[in-house]
C-alpha cells in the first residue's frame, strides 16, 4: 500500500504523514515514512540543491527536471524496493506535488508534466492520496514562524494557484484523492484519514 | 554563432575546442569557451552530481533528467545571454552528447531525449557541430592514463554504440554536423576546423 500525503504549505500534511506512520508501527506493520524531493542519500542531495537560494536564475524548466531526477532515485531505490517487500509507504508529497506546483503555480503545460511523472516513476501510482487543504492566509500564518526555503518564499498568489490546482488535480482522480478540511484539528483530522486507511485495509487496498 | 564539439572519450575534442577558442582570442573576437554537463556554477554543481560514484544505484531517467536540469542552467545563464551580446559561443559536448551516449548508448527512446532537448534549450540548436570521429580503441588508449567517471568508466560497448550513434546523428544533421577523422595529428585537424569556421564567418554563419 503506498499512500501520500500532498497539501500547501502550512497545510499539517507533514503531522498527519507522521501521525499515520506510528499509527502503523503501533499496529504492527512494515512501514516506511519518506518525502519528497528526498527519501534517498541522492534524492535529499537533491533537495537540497532544489530548495537552496542560489545568486544565478533558477529556470523553470531546471527545477522541473530536477525534481524528475530526485522522483526517479526515490521510487527505484526506496519506494519500489520497499512496497516489493510487503511494506507499506508513505511518502510526504509526490507526483502530485509537482503538478501542483510547477504546474498550476509556475504554469508550465500539464500534460508534459504528466508524461515527465511517467517517465520518473515508471507508471508508479500511490493507492491513496490524501491532500489536506487549507486557504493560504492559515498555511502562511503558521509557516511564519519557520526558516523558509526557496518555493516556500514564492508569493501568495502563487501559492493560491497551487491550491486550486490540487483541488483541481482531486477532481480528476477522485477515486485515489480525498480532500481533507485542513482547518479542523490535528486530532479530528486524524481520525478521518485513520479510519479511511483502516477500511481501505480491510477491503483489501 | 554557437559551436558545439562533440565525440567520445579521448576524440581530442575538448584539445580541438581548447585551440579554436584561443584561435578566436586572437583574432580579436569576444568568445565564451564553455563545456557539458557544466557552464555556470549551478550546471558544474550537477556535473558533480552526474559524474561521481555513488553507493546508491543511478536510475537512467535519473541520469536522463539531470543532464536537461543542467542544460538548462547552462543555456538560460551563459549560452543565450552571451549570443545575445554578440560573442562566439564554443561548446565542449551539448544536446547531441545525449542523444549519443542516453539515447543510442543507453537505448533511452531517442524522440523522448530530443523533446527533454528542445523543453531544456528552448530550441537553441548550434550553428555547426564538429564530430571528432575515431575509433573506441584509439579513444580507450588515450583516456586509460586518465582518472575516469561514472561515464568514461562504461564498458567498450557502450562506447562502441556511442560512437555508431554520433554517426546516425550527423546523417540526420548533414548541414549541421561536420564529421573530422579524429586519427589525424591535432595540428592538421585544427587547420581542417579553423578553414571551415573561417569560410562559415565569411558566409555570415
Amino acid at each position: 500500500m503506498f499512500i501520500t500525503f500532498e497539501g500547501i504549505e502550512g497545510s499539517g500534511k507533514s503531522t498527519q504523514a507522521k501521525l499515520l506512520h506510528e499509527w502503523f508501527l503501533d499496529a504492527g506493520y512494515e512501514v516506511v515514512l519518506t518525502r519528497e524531493p528526498g527519501g534517498t542519500p541522492a534524492a535529499e542531495e537533491l533537495r537540497e540543491f532544489i530548495l537552496s537560494e542560489r545568486e544565478e536564475n533558477f529556470p523553470e524548466m531546471a527545477e522541473l527536471m530536477l525534481y524528475m531526477a530526485a522522483r526517479s532515485f526515490h521510487v527505484q531505490n526506496l519506494i519500489k524496493p520497499a512496497l516489493a517487500s510487503g511494506a507499506i509507504v508513505i511518502s510526504d508529497r509526490f507526483s502530485d506535488a509537482t503538478l501542483a506546483y510547477q504546474g498550476y503555480g509556475r504554469e508550465l503545460p500539464i500534460e508534459e508534466i504528466e508524461h515527465l511523472n511517467q517517465l520518473a516513476t515508471g507508471g508508479l501510482s500511490p493507492d491513496i492520496t490524501f491532500l489536506i487543504d487549507i486557504p493560504v492566509e492559515i498555511g502562511f500564518s503558521r509557516i511564519k514562524r519557520r526558516k523558509q526555503d526557496r518555493i516556500e518564499k514564492e508569493n501568495f498568489e502563487f501559492h493560491e494557484k497551487v491550491r486550486k490546482g490540487y483541488l483541481e488535480i482531486a477532481k480528476r482522480y477522485p477515486e485515489r484523492i480525498v480532500i481533507i478540511d485542513g482547518r479542523k484539528r490535528t486530532v479530528e483530522i486524524f481520525s478521518e484519514i485513520h479510519q479511511i486507511v483502516e477500511r481501505r485495509l480491510k477491503n483489501g487496498i
